[in-house]
């Protein structure tokens, strides 16, 4: 039997760490700074990737493979993109080792040194540029829409399993476009497909908004984003969505012919999520018992666990738990029976509340006799018992219910934690006693934002995109600003 | 219009080479040996793995995750595995760069030197079976049965798209179980799911067999491969699963208590196929046309073409179009309607023939008029107008009847190059004459395997596992022989 969980109130951050590693979702490895991602906390990934992947496609995107690998020199073509990417990398010098000759093992051969280091993608902007120059000639070629699915490695110094990692999973798109207009069309668009996944799958409540130039992507002329809030009221930045002119059409000469004969610049976006959603998951709905996943996203979204003291117990049960699971899957629900000997149902019990699935089935041999199953709801922890001809119906029913009472409790736990404050010191003692998200006036400066960054930690999330347009004056400066924007401290 | 491709005959090689780049499969990149999977290929790519996946998953499996780097000295663990993977490897050996002091642009941070040198891994049982040690205590925990689809990179000197690259993707098996039996079945199992997937969906025949000795995984005690003939009378290895004993358990100390209170080093198998099957599906059906595709892995297995000369043809031809394509796309066909009004009718018969869609449907005015089509096959190059009323059900046949064609077409070319010979001679002159695989006696010892492979150049493909045991004298040494095995030279 697994121990409990160090509670959220007692510390935030070890309940966060024991949950990734008893609910076996992922561990850290022998590699510095690298995680496994363990078959359970990659089940999770893969529903993800499914879901965006088929909205990804919907939006007309094809999926590409570009090298793991990028030519040094490349990162240097782009000005501010080398400072924001090329620096704390994983860089390849050598293609061999050979046995030492002393016979102490192997060492890395010093006649094999490359001519010009490679380094591992952190993104892959200038690799995929570099190949454009290539696809791209005429106006008939555009838009082109690309994403790929891969591995990046930014060297981290603080890591964190699935929040901020040397080596992390994500996808990134990069399209080309004929005109602003476009690029900046597609760059919304996929902050938009970013927002419906995050609320209807992940069922986290997002801010959609666009960043402030020292927060922009490194190469970006406008950063859009998405803004989750975690349950210790601190933000995560849950999706990026870049517009970046022709800034990397211009460093690697991509050129179109226009439909009126002229030769113009390419124009570019680029937009990612990583297997950082699955700490965002986590963080939003799970508690001091475990994960709790929403339905869309569960690996499975049914367990069956059935109850027996003997072989004659064991056949009666597993007889009615058998046509329930298939009764469930021949209406598109995820079912597990758990029908090991090796296990105790109480172990059982346990290991499937940690592991968040969200509706549990129990079957004795009582419940068979009086045709009656238990069904336990993982979300808010209550137990009924349902009649065996009611439990599809139920549970159909409850996939919806779960799903929608995960996201309106994250929305009501966001709406109770974001405050609109009109000074300073307000902030800082919102900021102190509850977190969450700070609505306040802004003058518009790098300097007052990284005054208040330095002074209390928090930063811009985001310029919300809501309708909000109503002017006033800076919390710090008292100079005027054009609309309120939306702090907080952050992962 | 694309030129002609350079025949087969021609040049086998050179054809293969312009067939890849010319149906947009994948191309060179920047980066020595890595390439750049294009959409069309990638497309394909993904049509596998999900086929893949999903009998992976039949079989028990689950997909997991493992870094990308190695260190170093996990290879040293297991002795015949270093010799085998860690010599022409991609060596991280920094973690920064920084700005150069003359300007000159960006170079490697000396001071940022790794104190242990990082390999991006070329295969990942170290790192998998140093992570085993965590997972595997108790019979309970087997048998462990992990896939990870990744990226590998291998520090080939002669690299061709598609099958020898430096870096590629694969899947990589990794199962451990408690018994030897077990194991063996397993990667058994393996084999014949990967036979089942050639043959089904690739419509390539294959040889199933053992490797010899020096042609093993290096850590392998078993080598299970199926082998497969291309147009060229060479064989190419398209999946390999390897039974390793308990090499890596005694390497990485993975043991586990028996039920009967015991402690037992673990048994370990690994399998892999990876985008080397995308040049065999190429090599295997295409012609001096362009690629050929089996519908079972065609991206789309349905073209529609419009003909029309204006804008009200165009609608009274799109209209029939779009109709047929809701009527496949209702019965499961992957089809695409190519109303683009930037390319003319002949440039996409001449695409699609070259990106080998299996099947093509051109619709003018006088087919809406008779209320006929004409339809086109990519594997026999014929036409023929079929009614509207009876396409559908015309498609859903061809799709099978093409599948099998390409099959039974591919079993014919091997059935015509495999010869039985009793003598060197006779060998050498088969080889010579047409390739394909040659049945021999052969002395069982790696001296003659050497020798042979160093005369001409063929190798030993594999021990086949059907029913044949008839004895015999090995046809250079004259020494006793088991059995026949199968010889080719080999992609």
């Amino acid at each position: 039997m697994a121990k409990n969980l160090t509670t959220r109130e007692e510390d935030y951050s070890k309940w966060y760490n024991e949950l990734v590693i008893n609910a076996d979702l992922a561990e850290n490895s022998g590699v510095r700074g690298c995680m496994v991602i363990k078959p359970y906390g990659y089940a999770i990934w893969e529903r993800m990737q499914a879901e965006l992947d088929r909205m990804f496609k919907e939006t007309g995107h094809q999926n590409a493979y570009f090298p793991l690998f990028i030519p040094k020199s490349y990162f240097s073509k782009e000005a501010s993109h080398v400072d924001g990417f090329a620096k704390e990398c994983a860089v390849v010098t050598h293609y061999r080792l050979k046995n030492a000759e002393d016979g102490s093992g192997v060492i890395v051969d010093p006649d094999a040194k490359l001519e010009e280091e490679l380094i591992v993608r952190p993104t892959s902007e200038t690799i995929i540029w570099d190949t454009y120059r290539k696809w791209i000639q005429s106006y008939r070629d555009l838009p082109l829409l690309i994403n790929q699915w891969a591995n990046v490695v930014r060297w981290e110094m603080r890591t964190r399993l699935f929040l901020r990692t040397a080596e992390f999973l994500w996808q990134e798109g990069h399209t080309a476009h004929a005109t602003k207009d476009e690029a900046i069309a597609e760059a919304e668009q996929m902050m938009n497909v970013y927002a419906d996944f995050a609320e209807n799958y992940m069922a986290i409540p997002v801010v959609k908004g666009t960043k402030t130039e020292s927060e922009r992507f490194a190469g970006a002329l406008e950063t859009y984003c998405i803004e989750a809030l975690m349950q210790d009221g601190k933000a995560l930045q849950a999706g990026t969505s870049h517009f970046l002119g022709q800034n990397f059409a211009k460093a690697f000469d991509v050129k179109f012919a226009t439909k009126d004969g002229g030769l113009e610049y390419v124009w570019a976006t680029s937009w990612g999520v990583s297997t950082r959603l699955v700490g965002a998951l986590i963080m939003t709905h799970s508690d001091d018992k475990g994960l709790v996943l929403p339905p869309n996203l569960a690996p499975d979204q049914v367990v069956i666990v059935p109850i027996y003291r003997n072989d004659e117990q064991f056949d009666a049960v597993s007889e009615v738990a058998v046509a329930l699971m298939k009764d469930l899957r021949s209406k598109g629900i995820r079912v597990k029976f758990d029908n090991r000997d090796t296990y105790k149902p109480g172990w059982k019990f346990n290991e499937y509340e940690l592991k968040g699935v969200p509706v549990r089935i129990a079957i004795g041999p009582k419940d068979v006799e009086k045709g009656t199953v238990e069904l336990a709801r993982r979300d808010t922890l209550t137990k009924e018992f349902v009649k065996s001809e009611e439990v599809v119906e139920k549970v159909i029913s409850l996939m919806d219910e779960i799903q929608d009472g995960l996201f309106k409790r994250a929305v009501d736990y966001r709406t109770e934690h974001t405050t609109v404050v009109d000074s300073y010191s307000e902030f800082k003692a919102v900021l102190e006693s509850k977190g969450g998200f700070i609505s306040a006036h802004w003058d518009g400066t790098a300097e007052t934002e990284e005054r208040i960054k330095n002074e209390t930690k928090a930063t811009i999330r985001c310029i919300p995109l809501d309708d909000d347009n109503e002017g006033g004056s800076c919390i710090v400066t008292g100079k005027p600003s054009v609309r309120k924007v939306l702090f907080a401290k952050a992962y």
